[in-house]
């Protein structure tokens, strides 16, 4: 095992020089099923496509539902269907990035297999982790799911709308995350209603801004 | 893999003859992190607690968060932490099955990690495999994650207080689900309101009695 996350790893970091190369901004978007991650794929290219080239991947155990959900916005999506893997790889990634016009992308959004474990283990060609963790799910959830939390770069609370009707303890949250990671940004937001994602929108402007500047 | 996987059936399949001569029924209860599995552990577990011996495995990468809450309810239960593993397996049952006297035991629930992949790869010493969706996940779940409703028994829609305030179309759900497995039980119920909950607790209850027929 230690073995095949070493091979990722290398593979990965050839792929995220690729990138480079291009100066294509990389973010690996994870979470448990039904967080919330296509809807904020959506909201993401509804604010960004007009500045910035998107390439979307959706990584999904099978089918192609997600795929065609991001591609209504009019931006390329490239799906990966990871034949009952509970995450995406290195491995998957070679599989589409020569169909992929890195040089005409500055943003290459990753939509992981929705799964709270295993992505975490996978680097992929990203600059940034981003966790999604929706209110519905319960604030316990870093406690339970260290890795993912601790590899991430932001933690997004979704579904901020459902607040009233369920039991989440946004400090406990934001704590438990600052425990595994101190100061790690926690972004509240709902992909659903458009709330707060003019806060995440700006966190991934700023990296874009910091890639053009570095490349 | 496919060795790792017939090794554990191998093993799970001997747990199950000691389950079946202590005259246990084994339910594995199975979901996405934070869809209510142990919600409903502590509901099943009111119900029934009077009228049958339980003991409950809780299965959890790592902490006893959850394994604390049950045993508030007064029954015996026996905590694994996987140590990063996504899914409880046949090795992880071995080393707690000796510490659990099975012939004081009804009913072994057991609460396997919050993943909607992996757990459903993994037999276990159980006759039924029970799958929770809640509904802010999304009635698109049964299309993008199959294998785990396949290989169901019965599967429970939690969260149902929720309804009014999520895009959760529960027919597309149960055809959804009737179309990996056709005429698969659907549940409705709300394990934090309880509403439903006596539905799921009858379904067990005829199990149970099954069981007892049977041995």
């Amino acid at each position: 095992m230690r073995r095949v996350l070493a091979s990722n790893d290398a593979l990965a970091a050839q792929q995220l020089e690729e990138l480079d190369r291009n100066h294509v901004l990389g973010v690996n978007i994870m979470s448990g099923p039904g967080a919330g991650k296509t809807s904020l794929v959506e909201r993401t290219v509804e604010a960004l496509r007009d500045r910035y080239r998107i390439h979307v991947i959706e990584g999904d155990i099978q089918g192609d539902l997600d795929a065609r959900r991001v591609a209504a916005h009019g931006v390329e999506v490239t799906q990966i269907n990871t034949q009952g893997a509970c995450h995406l790889d290195g491995l998957m990634m070679a599989s589409v990035f020569p169909g992929i016009d890195l040089a005409a992308v500055d943003l290459l959004l990753i939509e992981n297999v929705g799964n709270l474990v295993c992505p975490a283990e996978f680097r992929l060609p990203a600059h940034h982790n981003v966790t999604v963790i929706s209110t519905p799910e319960g604030s316990d959830k870093p406690a339970k799911y260290p890795l993912m939390f601790s590899k991430s770069d932001v933690v997004l609370v979704n579904k901020i709308d459902l607040l009233p009707y369920v039991d989440f303890d946004i400090d406990e949250l934001v704590s438990s995350v600052h425990r595994l990671s101190p100061g790690l940004p926690v972004l509240r937001l709902s992909a659903r209603t458009g709330d707060g994602v003019e806060q995440w929108v700006g966190w991934l402007e700023a990296r874009l801004a910091e890639r053009r500047e570095s490349t």
